[in-house]
């Protein structure tokens, strides 16, 4: 018998996910009955059992919609059902006076009790569900925001105790292996809501691109998102150098900034607006460039006018972000 | 009396680029006869008179379709009513033994004649008339390889005598702007046939991008392409010193090279690849990761096969990419 290739694709990553973990460790498996999640779980329960390890399947419920705790109660019980160790239902109170959108409000709380369930659990790691499919569609979403490759990056594979083994994996795998396993999955109505940008993405937009680009479309966005991602981790870091040589009390000496080159120097300046106060949703590129020209094409400027009642100034040869 | 705000819109970014020159300079322009080039031709010959400088009409002629020759001819007569210096018609033959497609054959010929004309005439600078629209094309043109940064970040607004003032306008304002000035441009009919990728960019990518993701899309490309262009400069640079750093007679001293950070590593990797002879259309970012592992994850594996009849391999301490 051999295993069907869309189970292989699933549990090999996962394979390699969990080998770095070690002999009885607790592992958790973020759920919410979609195709992905559940063939994560599957894939975790059987080869986590192998390593000798312990899983925990996890749902969460929002409580946004009416059923969602019946919902999770079916979850629960397929989870059961898969062999899991043990089962657990996390239920969040979505705030809402946070500033960002439902859609944020609702991750962001979503990832907040999944992290105090792994510290109450112990577990050494929480799996999340992510695919190929959803990589590509977060770059394309960071497309739209043009702020280069910081928005082009997508999703990390690992960050704190989170680790998304499926991002290599296309969702069409995670479909056919819980039709192979027999797992009915739940088609959340809201993935096909075309309100939402993210539906359109993966609707309308991807498959044009891969009709008119060719079928390599979604793994190439995945890819590019994995070396910006190594970029942006190295840049960020020079630009933490650049500015720790650049800072002085009450601004950034010019004379020092303006050797920097230009990719660290507009970060310099991106960061030092964040941090006076300048909301990240409304400083653009343009503003950057402005500011930028205090620096190397100062000729004769008052200032700079930013979003947040900010505005940037040349004070005695320091570059100086306050309130306007 | 007002400017026409296209007629602004063009002429704008024109004087910028031509007031960065001197009194007395010759500057060609290259002019297909389509609307971008008319217009740009246009412009310069209004800013580059106001600053006493010499403007030149280039035409290429390929020679690759029937009537090219006449259609030379149209667009000297054009540049000529325009009340350009001189004009001057360049034959180019297209090689096509150089190993690339017959687009990028005919593009590299056309750039190297105009650098012959621009010596030939003195001129300190040669105006292409790409716009906005024509580098979120090549953005998303990019995207399909996959490689990240370099692919993204579009074509330069300066290389060499070349300098492409009209990056930041939208094609439609360069239409509008021909159309006003009663400037009859040439539609090639190369640019709707949907066989070339970029006709499908245009036609049926961009549009679909818009109408789903916002009007802003094709300056959210450019912009991002502005952005990963600064940063391949600098993460170039540091990949030369990282590589000058591990350089020992035969090949990378693995011991340093795996200091590097995995945005240096990778580069410096890839970099050594092609020096070696590995073609770069066959070198993928797969390839790299697994040559990357005789570095950072060796566990004993023998070599990696490459593109080129080549193989990467560890030999005395050091990496090595030699014929296989």
């Amino acid at each position: 018998m051999t295993l069907h290739p869309s189970i292989a694709a699933v549990r090999v990553p996962v394979r390699a996910a969990l080998s770095r973990l070690s002999e009885g460790d607790v592992v958790a498996v973020a759920c919410s009955g979609g195709a992905d999640s559940l063939a994560l779980a599957s894939a975790a329960v059987f080869e986590g059992h192998k390593l000798a390890q312990r899983i925990v399947g996890v749902t969460v419920d929002h409580g946004l919609q009416p059923g969602s705790a019946e919902q999770a109660d079916r979850v629960v019980a397929q989870l059961a059902a898969m062999g899991v160790d043990e089962t657990l239902t996390a239920r969040v109170e979505v705030a809402n006076a946070s500033g960002l959108g439902p859609e944020a409000a609702a991750r962001e709380a979503r990832y907040a009790v999944l992290e105090e369930v792994a510290e109450r659990l112990g577990a050494r790691a929480v799996l999340l569900g992510h695919t190929l499919d959803d990589q590509a569609e977060t770059v394309l979403l960071g497309l739209t925001r043009g702020s280069g490759g910081r928005s082009l990056q997508g999703m990390r594979p690992d960050f704190g105790v989170f680790a998304r083994p499926l991002l290599g994996v296309r969702r069409d795998d995670t479909i056919t292996a819980c039709q192979v396993e027999g797992l009915g999955f739940w088609d959340d109505p809201h993935n096909h809501d075309p309100g939402y940008t993210r539906v359109r993405v993966r609707d309308r937009v991807l498959p044009v691109l891969e009709a008119e680009l060719g079928p390599g479309i979604a793994e190439a966005l995945a890819r590019t998102a994995d070396q910006l991602r190594e970029d942006t981790l190295l840049l960020d870091e020079l630009t933490g150098e650049a500015l720790a040589r650049a800072r002085r009390p009450g601004g950034l000496d010019i004379s020092t900034l303006r050797l920097e080159q230009p990719a660290l120097r507009h970060r310099a300046i991106h960061r030092t607006a964040l941090e006076a106060g300048v909301p990240a949703s409304e400083l653009t590129r343009g503003h950057v460039l402005d500011v930028d020209k205090l620096v190397v094409g100062w000729r004769g400027q008052r200032w700079v006018d930013l979003p947040g009642h900010r505005r940037a100034l040349r004070r005695e040869g320091l570059l100086v972000v306050e309130p306007a």
